[in-house]
């Protein structure tokens, strides 16, 4: 018998904001689907959570950069599991800052290949299906480097620039189909010890005191707000958004 | 006995948005007072629908456009109802498309003092209150002409740019205090019997029927989302969002 | 006999952008007019220097806050001088950085009144008389607050925002008449003695100093981007663009 | 002996703007290499132009989207003609409209590598060379789907996104090292025969007097802004504008 929840699909389901955004559609009655590229215990965990607060989830280890796995991971769960309801592409391309004379070819191309394109394939194995059931909604996780360019920046901003007017084109099309995409700009540090935290390794501590008390973004917190998006009446949706802890300057000040 | 519950002040509190989001407050758990120019009776019975549901709620007629108006409300509400926790600044300034020969001085100017110097006002009358208290918020209701002007809109548009880069000025100074301020971008006709519905007079229903099912904003629902902004925890608070029907081309695109 | 030159008039001709941009015109075959508030001998020398290269100016002092005294100029020039094939709106309202609590109600519309409400009414006075014509150009000098509001800039950014937005209306209405106006975002320190060099006194040569060479804008150097806008043919205008030293980090980079 | 002028090389020179750029160019005193994918009758005819004028130019034919064609063509450039003082990156990836289900893995990819990653090519190759001589230009034409997506434009929205930030982060990382970025949002048709008109075909003629005198962008007028913007002195550069006919609505504006 198939599964009476709507289902979620979260593509990047790390401890951070897609573990967490999983977590609260699961609590809100959804299937939680995470997928992730790697780190099967951690993924296990999550999915424990999940399922100990009553929640129902399942996990998937999926490399996004294959060919044919993002398209197959939407076919498998609408098939065993039921209908995608809504979905969060959470996957990032940050690489640190780096000179253009160290920025390969080849890192500049699995950064659109992983933030740009991934999305491309998701959105277009995903929309027409929800545009045929006139409902559903597409989540996109982005960053500061959508809307402006910095030294160093060069895959990453190039990668999330096109991520960006993307999520324009597709809600230009699908919006009318009663399809809700949303790009939501991260534009502050998250307290994700599976990115940041991977990053920083034993700086994490010392940086996370450094930004004082809720200095860095909850991603529980994010959690409630990708939540309410997905929740919004179709007469009155939102398409862009920024998050920043109110500690942090904003991308446009001054610093 | 002072009351002991947070308030919420409203400016432009109309049957549109003004009125949904006292509402929304009240039914949460806030005092709500609500503010507006005219219509006694009106105002009235938006206190009286509070009442009648179990909030609380206050009333109060006041021309914005007068010196000290704002800066007297304010001040009578945190003496004699409770500190105002979170704010609303609701009114607008559309008067519709004019040409460049037929947009007096006195309307630039009219547009200006309630569009841009009214939000001012309040925010110099209440934001260092709230910085005192280390929390609060101030949402401010915008519209499509704060991000682009055209043509007929030389009132509106300078008046909402010049809301918009305040919203951005007021955030860089208080965040850090911890006093939230959010500039939401209403780019899409609202529900509105007050505003829309006077301006369009015999024709509303007509323009209504024309833009089909969930075609026109619902006040409710933005009120839900206003709701969620003011209680994002402090280390995820979005500063700027834009809110349409999903039948509506956004500001950016050809139609 | 009239003058049978194209007229060129500047509102804010001091040593900086203004006076350069009229020695440019002047140069370029206009008669330029000169006007700004104070300074009288000043203002002399600038028109004196023109007219020592073989150039045609007028100079007048002007306060461009009083009511009539753009219309005034504008009737002026229009009937003693010639029709004004282009304009300079090149006043600021920069008052430097002030808390809110700091940036009284007064400096908010003086802001208001120099920023935004004197381009409108020189926009008035003016832009008619240029469709009529069917050509002519209004360019419209601003800064990077008109872009992105930051703590401290109140009342400047509220009035360079409301600028901009009332750029892009004139644009809007006036640019299918033939009539070009253009938006200039001056991201930079200009080594201007007027302006720049009046806030900062005696400490302007170290300033100049510490920013390297061409570390501040020439404004020389800006004529000639000015010139080339005004005379850019009717197929191909630019409305908005943005000028700084190749040192200076632009608004939205991270600094 | 090598050539003594300095060098301007195009990618992408048909008989629009990037022809139009290199006879300017030419006429300028810079040696022009125009290199272009395919007729080589009409590159043939581009470089005799310039030569029957005077001026200096070779011609190249080459596939940009071949590995090392563009890496290639810079070194070439560099060891037989001369330093390249300035470049003009021209190539565009403009498909038409597609709904997302019309739009291939294929046609996305290939708008990425033609107007994101070429660009990026050519900035790694050239932009270190420039900036240990300290000085140079990039000109990156670029369009309207750079800073908006609209429906059907999924692969060409996303790669100009990818674009414009990239242009942003190289600015950032070259500017300080005396190389300018400028990136030149072109917003309304082109009196192109090589494109739109390949494009329209034997609609051209018709669609161009549907434009009406002066209603399509003149490429001889945008090659003047190039040029201008090539030669703006290091204390007052642009890194963006926009470009369009009087006629045309803004990408902002309502149509």
């Amino acid at each position: 018998m198939p599964d009476q929840k709507p289902v979620f699909l979260v593509l990047g389901a790390g401890a951070g904001i897609g573990g967490h955004v999983a977590k609260r559609f699961a609590a809100g009655g959804y299937h939680a689907v995470l997928a992730r590229r790697s780190d099967e215990a951690g993924l296990r965990r999550l999915v424990d959570d999940i399922r100990d607060s009553g929640g129902e989830a399942s996990g998937k280890l999926l490399d996004a950069s294959l060919p044919d796995s993002i398209e197959d991971l939407v076919e498998d769960v609408e098939r065993s599991i039921g209908p995608i309801h809504s979905a969060l592409f959470n996957l990032g391309a940050q690489i640190g800052n780096r000179r253009l004379e160290d920025t390969t070819y080849k890192a500049f191309e699995l950064g659109w290949r992983l933030a740009t394109f991934a999305p491309f394939r998701l959105a277009s194995a995903l929309l027409p299906r929800m545009a045929q059931r006139g409902t559903g909604s597409l989540l996109v996780t982005s960053a500061t480097a959508a809307v402006r360019g910095n030294a160093g920046q060069h895959s990453h901003a190039a990668a999330m620039g096109g991520r960006r007017m993307l999520c324009q084109s597709l809600n230009a099309e699908f919006a009318p189909k009663g399809v809700h995409v949303a790009h939501i700009v991260i534009d502050g540090p998250v307290d994700a010890p599976d990115t940041l935290g991977k990053m920083l390794g034993d700086n994490f501590d010392a940086y996370k005191a450094s930004k004082g008390e809720d200095g860095m973004i909850d991603p529980a917190a994010v959690a409630e707000t990708y939540w309410h998006l997905a929740h919004q009446p179709r007469s009155a949706w939102t398409h862009e958004l920024d998050i920043r802890p109110y500690t942090d300057t904003p991308w446009w000040n001054d610093n």
